[in-house]
């Protein structure tokens, strides 16, 4: 009944944070797994390959206030997100060995998987798996969604999307240009915004940390104003954004990750904008669109094989660079869709 | 071809407004009007029976930065808003003499208005003709419109109105009780919560100037959260809802009165609820509404008829008083509408 065992490599959640996480709020530790699961379980043993960082998970690591859409991290347990692994072994008739999955693992080498049916069957592998990660996974249907379902798009629409080369910015940007939009995007390096206009196809980008003031710089690239703006940032910008809004103007509010390590948050003080302009501003969150993944899924892949949809990684080469790689989305070090590899296949 | 003299007495708007207005911003002036529209013209001359005094119009007294959805006051210029009239003499083939209307008049006692098509001809006089200033006028389609409209209330869901005794938030208040909605409402004083509870059948009601935390008063009333919020102060009280908002939250921006007069508007800190809670925040204006206005006219003097739907009005009597009605919007002063009687018909 036993398999073969194998030391399997962890990633400890240690406390609660305030304040900007550190490499230090995180352990690495070591623990021996047997390599198959248990006789009668239904659960799934998944090698992990690829290991997702998003924005999303700094708010796993504060201490929980009231309800949240996402559960906290317990201190002393590992780290869970989205993740690319191959089932080594299966309880559960819809797994076998040798099936590529994605879907929410643990941060370490091998992860039982108590609940499969979330994960989802690879079915296009003629692309990265890590793109499994991004384009072709969570916030690869978080752009879809909050462009397409949420901002209702027209052609020749000006669309402003900020954190533009991050995981979802890049995808945003790409899909308004299909539709025959006007899009420009802000980042935080000149490399960056270099990688908008080069490669992602950005009619224009800027650097928001070399702007001193957010609302001439908004002016600047759209004179007659914003229809669309895709939050990523929320605070200062945001404010900046509803002065520079188009009357009818749509904001899907993705994310607010300038916000997320301050413990007294910016206040927005042009809300007014929201009655004079009947803006729309609309939160969402991407697991209440799964049911459009497949249609999406397909989309994607075609634009992929035809050129059309491009995207860009940040590879932490171990599973012991993962702490690191997940702090710097904050201080915003990554360059494109931060992932850590943990194992080739 | 030249008709009777009579002195018009007019309020004359003085000039720019910054921080709360004042009486003397404001200038009671006479001159001379002749009681007929001149040959050929297609205006049409009303006698002014009722003027309304409306938060909006706060707007139109600062000087213009940028555009906005109203055009700013002329500074020596007459002071316009909604009104009741009665048609003294048209050059417009839609119109005569006798014809009682509502729509934008000039705050004086006979106006000449150049282009009547905006003009609404009073369908119904069963009721108080001033009702046209409020809940058969532009509040009550702007508690239509934004109740039903924008926040697509459900039988059942919780319900929160701020500025709930004013001029729409006593219609919105009635429109969820018809609903088979909870709600609830705040205002500035015992009078307007007593009357919110007995009058207008608010489910509970609190005075938000005796609260030393708005946070906890709202657990207080909506311990499972708030379905519905109209929106009609912004600042603290929007921060504070943001934190009570149910998930699929909706939020209809109709106004922020506690932010009109001041030079630095608050910040508000909780827009990530947004994101997490998928909340929609919806501007609006009435003006966008006009094609409803029938259908609603049709619903609400039915309702009146029947008892189900009741009104406030707080009635300054004479134009003399208009420029204190006014500003004592700004402080709460007015229990209900705040109308202003010019003359009886």
């Amino acid at each position: 009944m036993s398999g073969e065992k194998l030391s399997n490599k962890r990633i400890i959640f240690k406390d609660y944070v305030s304040g900007y996480p550190r490499e230090e709020d995180m352990l690495v530790v070591s623990s021996d797994i047997e390599l198959k699961v248990p006789a009668g379980s239904s659960a799934v043993l998944l090698k992990n390959l690829y290991l997702s960082c998003d924005p999303y998970m700094r708010g796993k690591m504060s201490k929980p206030v009231g309800k949240s859409y996402t559960e906290p991290f317990t201190p002393g347990s590992i780290i869970t997100g989205y993740g690319v692994g191959k089932v080594v072994d299966s309880g559960h008739p819809n797994f076998q060995a040798g099936d590529l999955v994605w879907g929410v693992t643990g941060w370490e080498e091998y992860s039982v998987i108590q609940a499969p049916e979330s994960l989802i069957k690879i079915k296009y592998t003629d692309v990265p798996l890590s793109y499994y990660t991004g384009i072709l996974g969570m916030p690869g249907l978080t752009a879809y969604a909050g462009f397409h379902e949420i901002c209702s798009p027209k052609k020749g629409e000006t669309v402003y999307v900020s954190a533009a080369s991050g995981a979802v910015g890049q995808l945003v940007g790409q899909f308004a240009k299909l539709m025959g939009c006007y899009v420009v995007g802000s980042a935080g390096s000149q490399e960056k915004v270099d990688l908008l206009k080069s490669k992602f196809g950005y009619d224009n980008a800027f650097n928001y940390k070399e702007e001193q003031d957010l609302n001439a710089a908004l002016k600047r690239y759209f004179p007659d104003g914003i229809d669309i703006y895709f939050e990523n940032v929320g605070g200062a910008m945001l404010d900046a954004v509803l002065l520079n809004m188009r009357v009818y103007g749509r904001i899907a509010a993705c994310g607010m990750i300038s916000q997320y390590n301050l413990a007294e948050k910016e206040g927005v003080r042009n809300l007014f904008s929201v009655v004079v302009k009947r803006i729309r501003i609309q939160g969402f969150i991407e697991p209440d669109y799964k049911h459009s993944y497949p249609q999406f899924l397909e989309l994607a892949i075609q634009y992929i094989r035809e050129g059309k949809l491009v995207y860009v990684e940040d590879v932490a080469e171990s599973l012991e660079k993962a702490p690191s790689a997940l702090i710097g989305l904050f201080s915003g070090r990554n360059v494109g869709k931060q992932v850590v590899l943990v194992a080739r296949e």
